[in-house]
């Protein structure tokens, strides 16, 4: 099989299950425990939380362990929001839905939220930005990366507008695959089972001095910001997987491999590329084909072993347009046709080759057999 | 290594982690991706789902996975209570932080909560309850049993007098340990790193017809009612050890060692049990010591090979005196002597001999050395 859909989750590393497998088998102890097994948990939790703090620049203490990148997008936006009484939200319109799921959940209390429009690059406006600062703004959340189409946002010039605003950011797609610069940020969402770490864990990187409220409330666990056992084989396990990512940062193999796929997709007739072809995530391709539905692609893809995505995966079930397409510019119908390969460092030459060939075969039939032609 | 406290965690059992290795090599798909390997995902989730709603004798639809008791707690109550603008809550003076603290969190905001009174026993005041009950009362929540001293609540009862009123039980110590009765119930939170599953995963029953708030906003995963890719692996395991635990419900050779450990330490000159002879976890051993500090009986235990715990874990590092003890009408003082021993499928009869002996030899050190005297 090619796996291309490394954006939706990837195949935990060798040397990361390997890191896991003592903790899922002997070393077992609860983390919170006096005893020695206790200790052993304690002290493979410390240092996970050590080694994702070194690569990421800022101390242990300002990261916390979550379930998961929704978790950790919830507890952001809700913990910061929830000091607050009432008070207004700044977002973008192309954001994963546990942002903007959360801002809509917010809106239904006593919050206002803007959602920033994006250029046909999925660039956020940075003047409707600065514009839409009020005196009782106290959160804007922008992802670093897209997860569709892969576009990085211009961080610096967002912070210089947000200035002492609380600034969140989605990093989720970013983490461990560009450089994340993290004196521009109060919180930053990062997973685990996108970078080939085990899925059920995340952390939120919490600046010291802000202060949220807990989403979920009970033991005193994380710095008493986020109650629940901690998962200690799936905490070693992402630390593992950070390590391993980090030493690969802009991975010059994928985005070769990336640079040819877009290059011959885009000799098939009316095909175009979605996102900035500069400012894009290292193994992000999201192409749309005209007349065609994603789909048919997706499955006649599968049918010949190549996993792929149409939209994300977490509105796939939905099959409604693209949230992100559409706030690029397409319209409904042009975003139904789009495919996103995501890459990994996995990824070999002659799969892509493959792939190419496969995706051309199967456009020129599904054009073939469309009562619009081709 | 004895390990003594598996009320706090457990190993996980081979079958377990035999069942989740090809989701954590091979089988890595995402439950929501269109093609093969997301479907493969999705059918494991499913079949999981099912399991367990099987031996809780409910519809697959009416379990959701979450990350653990705590989320499951938490989503429960803020999920109800959310849906009203204010109300009242009545829960007991002996639940997990991770209820009793989400209470809390409840008062500060336009909630009320009553807090019932235990017996001697930690049973709760059914007098009081009936009595508690108001026109805006939204919820009911009281554990199935205690995870200190496994005191099992008359759930017939409390259920009668809650009519209905929506009814929801933390019963992570019983779940797979004591039989639970699906019908009186409209919210069971259950876990997985208690019953030799992996840590991570819990689910939270929801009766057909109850109308929940989302804790975890975004993608619509798991009925739309808690968004974030699905831990696949351990929702595996989860299931896998569920099916084992409803295997051994009432475990005669854990209840007889439980018994046997009970009679033996209680030869101990001043000594007592702590909570139910009679209504009580088949695996909970909950002792105090006149004149002894739990800590430093569990750090020598410790030294000695035995796990065991003083307190529960999740307050083990605060050293408060446990809340479930003070409830249940110990002294301070008495409380802070108290040792926690739960078993396992896994306890051997050797193994609770040695442990007899070693307690006898440490009270009596113990008591050598302090200046109360034996």
């Amino acid at each position: 099989m090619i796996y291309l859909d490394n954006a939706a989750t990837t195949q935990i590393a060798n040397e990361v299950l390997t890191a896991m497998q003592p903790y899922l088998k002997d070393q077992y102890g609860n983390a919170s425990s006096l005893h020695k097994k206790g200790q052993e948990a304690k002290e493979a939790l410390e240092n996970s939380r050590k080694k994702i703090a070194d690569l990421l620049k800022c101390s242990p203490e300002e990261i916390i362990f979550t379930s998961g990148g929704s978790e950790s997008d919830n507890l952001a936006i809700k913990g910061i929001t929830y000091k607050h009484k009432s008070g207004h939200i700044i977002t973008s319109k192309i954001e994963h839905p546990a942002v903007l799921e959360t801002c809509k959940h917010l809106e239904k209390q006593d919050y206002e939220v803007t959602y920033l429009n994006v250029n046909k690059e999925g660039i956020i406006d940075l003047n409707q930005l600065k514009n839409s600062i009020k005196n009782n703004t106290i959160l804007v959340t922008i992802m670093h990366s897209n997860n569709e189409i892969g576009t990085i946002q211009p961080i610096d010039e967002i912070k210089k507008i947000c200035k002492d605003i609380p600034f969140h950011s989605d990093a989720i797609q970013s983490f461990g695959k560009i450089p994340i610069d993290i004196k521009n940020f109060d919180l930053i969402s990062i997973s685990s089972h996108k970078i080939h770490g085990p899925k059920g864990i995340g952390a939120l990187y919490i600046r010291k001095g802000i202060k949220l409220d807990k989403l979920i409330d009970g033991g005193s666990h994380e710095f008493n910001l986020r109650a629940g056992t901690e998962n200690i084989p799936a905490i070693v396990g992402f630390a593992k997987a950070s390590e391993t990512m980090f030493k690969e940062i802009n991975n010059k193999k994928v985005i070769n491999l990336r640079d040819k796929l877009i290059k011959c997709i885009l000799e098939i007739k009316d095909s175009w590329i979605n996102g900035s072809l500069k400012n894009r995530l290292p193994n992000n391709v999201n192409v749309s084909f005209k007349n065609i539905e994603g789909e048919a692609l997706v499955l006649r893809l599968d049918s010949k072993g190549i996993a792929a995505s149409t939209g994300s995966a977490c509105s796939t079930k939905t099959l409604k347009p693209s949230h992100v397409l559409l706030a690029i510019g397409l319209k409904p119908e042009e975003s139904h046709g789009s495919l996103r390969l995501t890459l990994s460092r996995y990824t070999t030459e002659k799969e892509i080759d493959k792939t190419i060939i496969e995706i051309k075969k199967i456009i020129k039939e599904l054009r073939d057999i469309t009562p619009f032609g081709g």
